[in-house]
């Protein structure tokens, strides 16, 4: 065992959930999720010293990994805390230790907000995102029965997810909240998909700057009529080295850049037709089942093992030209002639967020140590 | 709480795992997994008659539901026991109190054997299939070393998933499997998932009387050659009506007639352009979290609610006509002038096995009661 694994290994959580961690990453039970540390370290550093230069605040989106020890890696590297996209999911990170949490999607309904009061009550520096005046007043009348000031954000729609319309709308919602005694407005939230996914990198930038730039106008608007809005958080992996530039953004949310897959590699970046300013770390092992014909390879990972919204299958680490795909639930196909039972096979993935949601832990390996079995503690904390 | 409620709910499980169980399905938390109990009894109790009057065995697979209450449900209905598609789904079933489990899977790798070992101790009656004769080797010692006998199956391929092909390489290897102290040949596993979604009645019955076929024919092949073959496996919901009639099927393996999904119904029936042989028990509840605009409405339920492996979207129950689509990882767009935040839908899953592999807990409702969270114990259990 070295230092590395004692820092890592969080031992009574481990030793809960799991019976007996295997010692090499050969003896992991497929399919496994896997990250790479090393690669996880300098993707997690790369990006916070480049937010750090640029002067702009970094809370990474735990969509992405939903892992608190993760979570506070990157506090460790600098982070000011932690994006949920989901109430639950915040709860779980704060259970696990992590801090400067901001909630991206808005809290409905009287049960879920009042669970957000006792997230607000545990963690005082917790954000959550509103988009109508209607869940706005009604946090404010839960946070002054709890005898509370809870932190809301405007969440604005730039082109995906939620949020409210920028401009005059999101005005008129602003003033409504600053008339409120037990809400602060802390800000506002600005994401946009459409933007972060584009494809090629002159695209993307021009979808960047026109989505928020309209929220960048919005933030003026506000203090223009004499609101407070030190703060507009956005962004996302694909627009990284963007979103810096665009003047009025004061911190990025990023998720992907942590682990990379093969969707994002796809959407090109300044210097090629690919997007690798970020190393691949997340991997699944897979192992080969069957043999039903000397042409094909079935392994032990499906739909369930792989998220499939792409709509195409993992890849074959190192190996793009062997064909994959899905043969169920369960099932993968490899058209492999050398493949046979028992081999085992390490994966790309499709998609990492979906993904890392299939699984209870994620393995932090260095080369064949296993270093510690991350319990994914928020997986399954959707609502 | 009604006697319903106590017959249900195994009350120290759902104690440790949910903190209170709400009362009224109006109370859920969304997303929320839910079956409606009187469909799924109705569905059960209509496969059970349907296979006991045919004179076949009933096995259903597990891969669909992952909980023992319900295995054991269908244990009280007349199944013989339950498929696992994996070790470590079977032994969670087991682990919950099912009986008669067959790994429809060949166990590759030592220490899984010795896993699966350790389950044919606590089960003897479990049956694991393998398609290679090195498979059936390691077995063999592993059984012998643990002084068992333990009940191997041959996996055939006919058409997808996983096998050993039909014939002769079938033959040799039940040669050879017969040759082994510590195995006993239980008999023939045959899945045809090419047949089970064929698209319309017709085309799906000659499908599966032709790779059924070959698998009869590979049982009397063993049995011309004096080996004992009194079992085969197989079929689906899709082959329901089909696979009774092919003489030479023992068993019949099918699982998502207990739910049914938007994919399942596509297939058709001999009745007409849809499969409405067995009725929609399952649905995800989710809430309306966002309007950003006049036409648009946003739902907490995305890719980490519902499995996108069919290619499109959930279905608004009882409103086809309404347009819904995925909004990314945990939210879904429904173009629908009517909704606002906090208003609950209710959604039909595009396919069924995946989407109940997200959740932690189904909720077995009855009108508006809520009988029980069953804990979806093989969850993730893909190893």
């Amino acid at each position: 065992m070295t230092s590395r694994r004692v820092f890592f290994l969080t031992p009574g959580v481990a030793a809960a959930t799991l019976k007996a961690l295997p010692k090499r990453r050969e003896d992991l039970p497929t399919p496994a999720l896997i990250v790479e540390v090393d690669k996880l370290e300098a993707n997690l550093a790369k990006m916070a010293n480049h937010l750090k230069a640029a002067g702009l605040a970094f809370r990474p989106h735990a969509k992405t990994h939903k892992t608190h020890e993760i979570a506070k890696m990157c506090q460790k590297a600098g982070a000011v805390g932690s994006c949920g996209a989901k109430l639950s999911e915040a709860a779980a990170l704060a259970e696990g230790g992590a801090t400067g949490l901001l909630v991206t999607t808005a809290v409905i309904g009287r049960d879920k907000i009042a669970q957000g009061i006792a997230l607000a009550k545990k963690r005082p520096e917790t954000i959550f995102c509103v988009d109508q005046a209607q869940n706005a007043s009604d946090w404010d009348a839960a946070a002054r029965a709890a005898g509370l000031r809870v932190n809301l954000a405007i969440d604005l729609w730039v082109g995906r997810r939620t949020g409210i319309e920028c401009g005059a709308p999101a005005l008129e919602l602003a003033r409504h909240m600053s008339r409120l005694k037990n809400v602060r407005l802390q800000g506002l939230q600005a994401y946009s998909g459409p933007s972060s996914h584009r494809r090629g990198f002159e695209a993307r930038t021009a979808a960047s700057r026109e989505a928020m730039g309209e929220a960048v106008e919005t933030r003026k608007l506000l203090e223009r009529d004499g609101i407070a809005c030190p703060w507009l958080s956005g962004g996302s992996t694909g627009t990284w080295n963007i979103d810096p530039g665009i003047d009025g953004i004061t911190e990025l949310q990023p998720g992907s850049f942590l682990f990379m897959d093969i969707d994002y590699r796809r959407i090109g970046s300044r210097e090629g037709e690919e997007f690798n300013d970020f190393q691949q770390a997340l991997f699944v092992i897979c192992t080969v089942v069957s043999r039903p014909k000397p042409d094909l390879a079935i392994f032990d990972g499906g739909y369930k093992a792989f998220a499939a919204d792409r709509g195409y299958g993992p890849e074959l680490r190192g190996r793009r030209d062997v064909k994959v795909g899905f043969a169920g639930d369960e099932h993968g196909s490899l058209a492999a002639s050398g493949a046979k039972a028992g081999d085992r096979l390490e994966f790309v993935v499709p998609h990492c967020d979906p993904t890392v949601n299939l699984y209870d832990h994620m393995y932090a390996v260095r080369g064949d140590e296993v270093l510690a079995a991350w319990p994914i503690s928020a997986r399954g904390k959707s609502q």
